[in-house]
């Protein structure tokens, strides 16, 4: 089985209370695709200007990423400059974007991947999304992501992918503002109104709350004393949902938990440091171990 | 064995998205007591005035609650008036408090309480806490709740008391307000160093995180799709937590998360109606049956 990813990669200037990166590799398919080749095959569709470093390329290839759908086009690449404060290391504040290939972006699919059965669109305009999904042949389970950006200037875009996916990953804010519910489990009944069989919805430190017709859960996260830099937790954490999902082919109840412990364990060493520096150097017994002090802290 | 609580019985106005209540039966050990005497026999140590109604005490003595130290002093009740926005059900915004009697309070125990072994000094001034404290002959197990204007107005007479409890339990912005740390885990870290050797740290909605040497663990909270007044909601967790540790005498991990199971499990009885609606009719049985619907939710 393999699985494939729809999103940015993009380069990352980013300011936290513990210091400021650079030119980091960074966007939602990168942070998304790090995590899930843990688990299995990812296929990525991007684009990138001629301006990417070449550095960066070159650790996707060696995480095993097959990068044969990533354009390179005339211009410059998407650039997102942020802070987070020490009041509240949860939400970032968008200091600059430059959107720079991601305008008139029309992903392109090579045959090969065409008829990879799990498909991933990480936060991207959901139009972009909606044309890669046409471009696939007959996905099994399709999850997608979102963001504020798009639920305020592309709400009927949106809503009209949603009808078309099985999982939708949305962080509370996210849930609340595509809803109007302030509660979350209104907010989750409501999204899977809208079509998506699965809802997650991502509540940063304080972990996940899952909602289907059938089965309903909520973990707390793992307990980090010293957050670094939050960027990507969430495509982290659908990495790893996405990835253990496609590793095991099989969507239930045990698989789900599974994947959200999966998915929250890597998570946490996504936030431990700057951009992929924990991320790009893990391997599966790392996570098999910190998948054992999580499941200790949260176990009745 | 018994458990005896001290902490304020007042008159609350209360407006939430849902409606509005007034002279309520309300306060940080009614609501404590509410939720414990299912466990165990209930002492309230409190100050009311002529003007209290006689049908709140009434129902305190149909629960079971021994009210022979609450003392009735010449004067107005404590009243407490909030509101609570569609916005942020978590957070009350406090509109007016009257202390009334409150004001030089000094709590009288009785003789035939002052062996009790289990005690928790729920929310009223510090010092009033202290005053209790020494009254006791030998307490085995002492609980801890605060607030916000007790923090900010008398600091040194609260962290003089945190080292004479075992169990100190604070929301989260109390946690933060009184470390100066912002991630939970240190704030619980720096509780500790503060002296108790058990720290519960209420996160309302996204549930709990307990903090001691050796054991670490988080529970969400039960999902609870219409909160009606959450007013209490803290005291009646902390009333299920030290309830359930006095009936069953012994304090260890697997008591631990079963306390705390329950009261979550009380606490979101409590949420879905005003003042004490659905706590005082509340049966073991229904609790037990709620507490399997959590145990489900949470489990992995």
């Amino acid at each position: 089985m393999s699985l494939l990813v729809l999103g940015t990669v993009a380069l990352d200037n980013v300011k936290t209370p513990h210091g400021e990166r650079r030119d980091m590799l960074g966007g939602s398919a990168t942070h998304f695709a790090m995590s899930a080749r843990l688990f299995t095959e990812v296929h990525l569709v991007a684009v990138i200007g001629k301006d990417f470093p070449e550095q960066h390329m070159k650790l996707l290839k060696k995480m095993k990423i097959d990068v044969s759908s990533v354009k390179v086009q005339d211009g410059k690449s998407f650039r997102w400059e942020g802070e987070y404060k020490k009041e509240d290391l949860n939400s970032a504040l968008t200091l600059a974007t430059e959107l720079g290939v991601l305008v008139g972006f029309d992903p392109h699919v090579a045959q090969h991947q065409r008829g990879i059965s799990n498909v991933f669109l990480a936060n991207i305009d959901p139009d972009i999304q909606m044309g890669l999904l046409s471009m696939m042949k007959k996905p099994k389970l399709i999850g997608l992501d979102s963001m504020n950006l798009w639920i305020t200037h592309k709400k009927p875009s949106l809503l009209n992918l949603m009808k078309k996916v099985n999982l939708f990953v949305a962080n509370d804010g996210e849930a609340k503002a595509l809803t109007g519910e302030q509660n979350l489990i209104k907010a989750a009944k409501a999204l899977r109104s809208f079509g998506p069989e699965m809802i997650i919805i991502k509540k940063g430190e304080h972990g996940v709350l899952f909602y289907s017709d059938k089965v309903k859960f909520s973990f707390p996260a793992f307990p980090i004393d010293e957050v670094k830099d939050p960027t990507g937790a969430g495509d982290t954490f659908a990495g790893g949902v996405m990835g253990y999902l496609t590793k095991v082919n099989k969507v239930n109840e045990k698989t789900l938990k599974a994947a959200i412990i999966y998915g929250t364990t890597i998570a946490s060493f996504n936030v431990e440091g700057f951009g992929n520096e924990k991320t790009a150097p893990l391997t599966m017994a790392k996570v098999e171990k910190r998948k054992k002090e999580l499941l200790s802290f949260i176990t009745y």
